[in-house]
């Protein structure tokens, strides 16, 4: 019941602290005979390294993951693979006139409040910075699921200007700052966070995961469910307020006749003629892509001074200057993508666990 | 790693399909020297019951709660506690022409899929009355959280038919058959319902669930958040597609500033201008209401043929006759209230456990 | 962290007390489509059975058990078994003067330290009783197991009396009351029984339990060790003071030479020319039998008064009278061969679940 | 239920091979408050190296802990404490020749069956260099009990040769390079390993571990009992074979009457007239000390070759040259403690947080 630890079998347990000599987890229950290098983590940890565009926060950060056990030879020997990446950029002054006053929308009321005692350098445990923990265990799990299972996420929203869904383009979001999949909001965002930046302001977004190549049969009933856990993993990431699988709040006015996703016999097993499921029907993944989406409130550290309160019981008013991004939903992207890889390859494992692996298939016999 | 229990402390697992001869519970880890009965569970089990008025299923169940164990002359003795609850009204008949075919939108093809085997009376183990053993468990938990922590829900919305927030009041919620906080929606909603029942169709809703009296400082980052066990405790709910904690989904379109909940001091402590954050901050109680919203889907049981396979891979057409919840949203108010109030009282256990409990106070010397 | 549930896949939780309506288990995690009936959990019910000879005790139960779920058409779903086995023949009367007194060598006065209240009928949670819940499991255990997997338990030592090992023979077990692999040892133990059942005293045992079958590769290090497991399997099992796996403490005298068990390659793979690991090495099986041992206390429930306090801290003197085994130990072999069954089904999924299965052979390529 | 983490909320996760780069710990659900430095962990390092006296590896680690995380201003802040511990003189050469062969008694034939690919320089994961994590954690643990709870732990036999028990003086340990608590042992086995380190062999031994302070309460039915866990944490140390609490294995010769620990009742409550329970009754710790033994194994390294084959399948000889501790038995005792510690650790927070903390007492009123 750690509460620094998830997953069930494929289980990390992250730590660090935001300004602290380094960050990183320990992956255990991980299978033996994967290739696995520190490359493979470091392709996804520059994807979501600071300092990447003006959008983004400016700390430096090489986020150079080393693997320091669970490894022999370049394959993984089932043993814990403990990742470690150095901090190299903190400074800690930038947030020394906020070691005592609470930020209105930040943890350091409640990490008060709880403990007692903090860590305030750079918002210590709870600073985004945990994250790039999350990102090497995620391409972990990518090797655990293989090549068959494709991960992706994109930003299809930042404060009230939303992606045009048909000319969605994953190939879009690796050529913008923003994960955008639609080449025609890019310049609307880029005006509207130019504002927000210039404003010392901050703003929300909402990132959509989608995994592909799932088989049926992944998750369990009834409090191992797929997309329960899906939610778990999603919410868990910084700013995170609100996380939906597939229609999600839109399932709420459709009717039963728009909402069901009719089946069809196809060459390689059921066809579906919509997802609204999102891929997951009574928590068990259904053959579809899973599909999920995740909205982040705005950044808690702004520039213009907010009402508040400090560990004296004083009533201050609080600014934040140092760096900050001011979308903190962007970066959140290739996070969204390593939660749900660990929530994928975790499934895996529970189902190959239960039943032996495969699926049952219409008109076959026995497991495929 | 149960998958079919949830909690850490305060540990909840549950048993039983919707036409076997009894459901149940067994909680584990509850405090001693509780006063409990039985007439406590029921309570809450009449309100969620079925067969309480025209638009909810007509499957007449006493739901009688019996206690097999965990007390000694009315007090919890610390030891599990058991609950059975019988299935009296099985018309297993009912489901026979469907025990081969998918229904779309349910979980008969991932059951399938990952077990070969299933129970297909009634929907088994996948059926919404599985969730009586959460209200079971619900009612324990409240006591746990004792008087001064107040859980209730009601239904926002049917449908596309949402209530007014400016008539919001919650003694309206105990008037009327649908839950509803708002009583000028009532009719509406009926009509809407009496259209969706006539049609053999069904129809989706949303539920808003909040907890008043949550001290600040329960919860645990990273995995361990409040708000990611709510997320995961609501999202396990049968037909929940999407989960959020305050301003939710909104909070993607506010600025910094409009999110920040600014903060006074009060005379018992801090106190709040707003609460976007719905009660939770960095994973942690801030002290004010926990609120948070799930939505779900239409019930997948309809008159209206839909397009389906069978276990041998044929294609049909199915319907489902038999007794539906025309929107099984109604119903699931009373059990978000009981996956809240199990959440905290896990997380009160939690927060003792690693703090000795109580808060810091701004000003105050340690722990309240 | 369920204090009542053990296992992490194939997980038992039990409910119930002594002389409450009813016990029982949920068995979660239970791969689906195996042949399963009440009839299978019978049979090792009526080996626990208490009733059976003069040297256990003469409380009558017919320990029926119910199966309340996850089955269908005889074969498991793969959702949650409840199990139910109702109390028959309560005395409450016979615990009357007790239950404010502490009975040196029991359980009493530690639930009155910790709970405050405690259900002092029969022992309550406390009671050997609940072992009927473990052997119930365990049945199920075994069919998960399958019939390659032979787990057998024989008492080798009661009192200062222990068998003669030459003469080991586990058909006898089947024909003595105590479940005595040598019959040569059964007339001592009678003579032995007799005049402890006779002077209203008690007396301690050593069960020794092995699983022949098992395949190489089964537990983990560091601390999911098939070993630890077993240990703490053995250990939660009243009376159990200490537990051994193969040459166990004897290993303490021996030197590296006589302890190593050498291999040879045999036809099937390797072969070993002793088993002083008692099966398990790095906490991973060897592929030889596992061997375990556990040592059983006198039962404190004696006729002869001890000095002890009371709740009100008098200092008193108590006498058990009531029905009790004079020698727990007996019982406790079938008990040792369900927890045995259940750590080893536990084991097997793991091992699913992280490598798919099957081990590496020397001179093999891949898994077997 | 992660292979390489044990305690339920106080979680040690341990990672590292004996001959990659490092090796360390993660310590999960400390409480925040504590006054902890590396100094601290230092003092229990020591005391476990290798290469302190002729009788222990000669191998020369400093064994310098590095804490990463979860400090703030030399106290503990509640999140996760990541403690790091580099490899310094790893000689992989030592281990060339048995990269391929199994060594007789050792892991090497396990691993290579479960996981198909080893690290087996020095043992990797199965080289009881990981023990220098568990004595980290320990002393982390050790700061959460306070110092009321006093653990430490003596060698009570090495080989055949036992200690004098009525000559045990606790101070005698600290002044002997065995942890031997009797001066008059200390020659003998001298002159013992001295036979066994010449011969190239290795012996086993019994170390014996105790806690003073731990007051009733601690500990909880049926599968979280604390001599369960107990039983557990001494069993995954390597090598370990037999753990008893109390009388252990002797309790299996014990009457009722002999075996029965009396009470009376004190000035500071309820007084003892002997321990044969070590400290547990029930699975709840009742106020005395518990006490707790386990066997160790000769270490399975020794330099007469024995029967054996290799990864190819053939037969072979094998002799281990390299550097070894020929009595393993010897440095566990810092290990055993710091293993006490957790467990011990683990108990008083979980029993916190399902009562609040404190005990009845006999005659007063409410908890203390």
């Amino acid at each position: 019941m750690s509460f620094n630890s998830f997953g069930r079998l494929f289980r990390v347990t992250t730590w660090g602290e935001s300004h602290g000599p380094a960050i990183g987890c320990v992956v255990d229950g991980c299978p033996p005979g994967i290739a696995l290098s520190e490359a493979d983590l470091q392709a996804d940890l520059d994807r979501r390294k600071p300092g990447g565009s003006r959008f983004v926060t400016q700390r430096r950060e090489p986020d150079a993951a080393k693997i320091l056990s669970g490894l022999y030879e370049g394959v993984t020997t089932g043993t814990p693979i403990s990742v470690l990446i150095e901090n190299v950029d903190q400074r800690s002054k930038d947030y020394g006139d906020i070691a005592r006053g609470f930020r209105p929308g930040h943890a350091d009321w409640t990490y008060f409040a709880k403990y007692g005692v903090r860590d305030p350098r750079g918002g210590g445990r709870s600073s985004a910075r945990e994250t790039a923990s999350r990102v090497a265990a995620g391409a972990i799990a990518r090797k655990v699921l293989g090549e068959a299972v494709v991960i992706r996420a994109a930003v299809v929203q930042i404060g009230p200007h939303r992606i045009n869904r048909a000319r969605w383009d994953w190939a879009e979001t690796a050529n913008n700052p923003f994960f955008a999949p639609d080449r025609g909001i890019v310049p609307v965002w880029e005006g509207f966070l130019d504002e927000v930046r210039k404003a010392g302001s901050s703003t929300g977004a909402v990132v959509e995961v989608e995994a592909q190549g799932v088989p049926a049969g992944w998750g369990a009933p009834v409090y191992g469910k797929l997309d329960a856990d899906i939610a778990a993993a999603l919410m868990s990431i910084n700013a995170v307020k609100g996380v939906e699988i597939g229609a999600g709040f839109g399932a709420a006015e459709l009717s039963g006749e728009a909402n069901a996703d009719e089946m069809r016999m196809g060459a390689d097993g059921p066809e579906f003629l919509s997802n609204h499921a999102g891929g997951v029907l009574g928590g068990i993944s259904t053959g579809q892509a899973v599909v999920a989406r995740m909205a982040l409130k705005p950044t808690s550290s702004i520039l213009t001074p907010r009402r508040s309160i400090d560990v004296d019981g004083q009533e201050v008013e609080i600014a934040t200057k140092g760096r900050h991004d001011p979308c903190v939903g962007i970066r959140a992207a290739p996070v969204a993508e390593a939660m749900l890889a660990c929530v994928l390859a975790d499934a895996f494992l529970q189902h190959r666990a239960q039943t032996g692996g495969g699926a049952f298939r219409p008109g076959g016999e026995g497991r495929s």
